[in-house]
């Protein structure tokens, strides 16, 4: 296939991670990028002109998501995809998404350098909100390819603010028809993203690549509790409906429920609340929280659900407090590809790499190509498996090694035969 | 004393409520007006007005503490002072201070319309920020005026948005030095302030005056709570240091110290509680806790203070989460003097209104007035006991009796001897 073996210019991929980590909203080294605020937008024209340079050409949907383009000999055949996000949560690291983007290109770039020519085309995605900081739902942009989505969703969102997701995208400069956001079944032949694990697996492991087999199952809450404001000098204790006291025994009620589901895979968060007057004078009259639970296993997850929603209703009754459970997602879990966790696993042993096969704790946009594609994930190792922080970190030759195995397999995907990708059978 | 009895024109006391509440940055029934925003000062230059239409001679200080004098028989005595403050809590109600102000102005024009001249100067005072919304510390007016705050420590304010106290008075228009806004000892000969009850007991007994013979010792604490954030999928929960959960347990244990008190006038409360970096997918690194803890008995206050911070201290060493705890205020309850007491209690017989005497447990000016002039409070109902609530609520007649009360207690005041006052006792 190659008439030089490709070879991956780390030392570009990490200016490149550099000059993006400075669009933020948040002082270095936290990094903020909020969906359409002006650091989104200055981190997608920066990303667009690496796409120009690397020869690649672009199209962008309407709610922002973005394919970079590469023909190939064959370009009536369905391309392969790579891609991630470039959104971050506020005041988290530099790596989370970003490293699929950019080391994505890197991958193709390294690929026209040896003069290869794809087969099928390859198309580097930069998808839109991967982070569900603007309108608390994660996956807009890939949740809106899959067809997960539909327009009519999308319309319904309203950010903090109470401004409609429809208003804020034309704002920033995208326009077009919603309904053409969803791809045409088979768009893509295959899928592969490449991610930073989060998690501290394959650091305590020693080993530089992670396959990914199937893709945790997440769900999240938003949850008001209304009680009695007050103030806080004159009304006694037990006159009080506290609506905070209600909440803070609904935050502890939620990790009770996870460290008891009888697994280490079930995780569950409040990481919002959000209290109203928020004045320290003034007894809370209303609270929001929201609760994100997962699990690898659907039933088990849906289970710490139901005792959630359970322990809910017994504070709000205990306490004369109304308590409205909003369910913002409930994803199944996904199982990954055959053809492409095989495409990484080949790679591995042509390079002489060890890789683990493991299953995705966090949330990625993979989750929802696996509905429209033969997908998969490569994972690399991020130090103690901190991710979501300021100090978020994996190591140069850590990213190299994940792009390396980008690029054979996507040049390796690029080649196989659309029977093959027909038949794919999932990992498991 | 009077050629005509004073009446007070409640229907202008109801319109001048009603303009008020409309300086408001939250929408109706609401009220938010928090110090030196557009709202103050435009509540600020609404009642400069209506203070001058009235004859009375203004001063403001250098914090915008504003006194409007009436000079009466002898300008060079010691004025009697009455007053309160017009700042609101976010999304509060439209009575909680303002009664006090507009109430004492129209006691004056009553006073004014029926041709009594004082024999002291009378002087309304509108206090600067008698609530802590902005800069975390409630009654800085007063503070300041009774030496109770030194220039230094307003100096050394922030508000959540890290801007400090000088910069944000001084853009407010208020550029005098601030060692001038302490006033002399003795500058009043008597203080009495007229507010809403706050709480429930004169509305139970159906009494229309309530007689105020001690303020409660108020402290608050501002406790930050510093875990380690991470991934809310990939971080397990064993593994975790949620500084939110940390924060919930500390605020059940404050409801909990505070009910088992042994009294059930220990109040405690947090009403702040801010998440950061408060994203649905992060694990909470680092909570901010406000508290306000108050009670009428001094040693039984610090003795849940002293539990409250045992708590946070032994939630810490479990959780392995970072406590700090700051002490924003910590204030001795204040006794009311005699000499107003009894000015209240007799004008109460004299006009047949039944009086209770009870104690305040909330926060107000003349917790600080106390220090430096001998001071009292009269409350009025408010309906079910509720402050601090867009659905705050005084009738118009009870408005109007502690208006009465106030005008005639005033004149008595005016008209009191300096011997009596330098020999003024405490009610209790």
């Amino acid at each position: 296939m190659f008439t030089a073996l490709p070879k991956v210019d780390i030392d570009r991929i990490m200016a490149e991670l550099d000059r993006l980590a400075s669009k933020s909203a948040a002082p270095p080294p936290a990094v903020t990028r909020v969906l359409y605020t002006d650091q989104d937008l200055e981190a997608r024209a920066y990303l667009k002109e690496l796409f120009a340079d690397a020869g690649l050409s672009i199209r962008e949907d309407a709610i922002g998501n973005t394919f970079a383009r590469w023909d190939g000999l064959e370009p009536e055949l369905a391309p392969v995809g790579t891609g991630s996000h470039t959104d971050a949560i506020p005041h988290s690291g530099r790596y989370d998404g970003t490293v699929g983007v950019l080391g994505g290109l890197e991958a193709i770039r390294a690929l026209r350098r040896t003069g290869f020519q794809p087969f099928r085309p390859i198309e580097l995605v930069m998808f839109t909100s991967e982070e569900p900081t603007r309108f608390g739902i994660g996956c807009l942009g890939s949740r809106a390819i899959s067809g997960s989505m539909p327009p009519e969703s999308l319309v319904a969102l309203r950010d903090a603010d109470g401004r409609p997701f429809d208003a804020v995208r034309r704002a920033a400069g995208f326009q077009g028809e919603l309904a053409s956001v969803k791809l045409p079944a088979r768009y893509f032949a295959a899928f592969v993203e490449l991610h930073i694990e989060q998690g501290p697996l394959l650091e305590r492991a020693g080993v530089p690549i992670g396959v990914v087999t199937a893709i945790a199952a997440p769900a999240a809450l938003c949850v008001t509790l209304t009680g009695e404001g007050g103030h806080a000098g004159a009304v006694l204790m037990l006159d009080r409906k506290d609506a905070l006291c209600a909440a803070a025994e609904t935050v502890l009620a939620v990790e009770t429920t996870a460290r008891s589901s009888g697994s280490t895979d079930t995780v569950a968060t409040t990481g919002v609340c959000r209290v109203h007057p928020g004045a320290i004078n003034s007894i809370a009259d209303r609270v929001t929280l929201e609760i994100d639970v997962r699990d690898i296993e659907l039933a088990r997850r849906d289970r710490v659900l139901a005792a959630i929603h359970a322990a809910i209703e017994a504070i709000a009754a205990k306490r004369q407090v109304e308590a409205v459970v909003h369910c913002l997602t409930s994803d199944p879990p996904a199982c990954t590809a055959a053809i492409v966790v095989e495409a990484i696993e080949c790679t591995c042993g042509k390079l002489g790499l060890k890789s683990l096969r493991m299953k995705s704790r966090a949330y990625h946009d993979s989750l929802f190509m696996a509905r429209i594609a033969p997908t998969g994930m490569l994972f690399i190792p991020c130090r103690g498996g901190i991710s979501h922080r300021p100090d978020e970190y994996s190591e140069p030759e850590a990213i190299a090694r994940g792009v390396e195995v980008l690029t054979f397999a996507l040049a390796k995907l690029s080649y196989t035969d659309d029977r093959v990708f027909d038949g794919a059978a999932h990992a498991r």
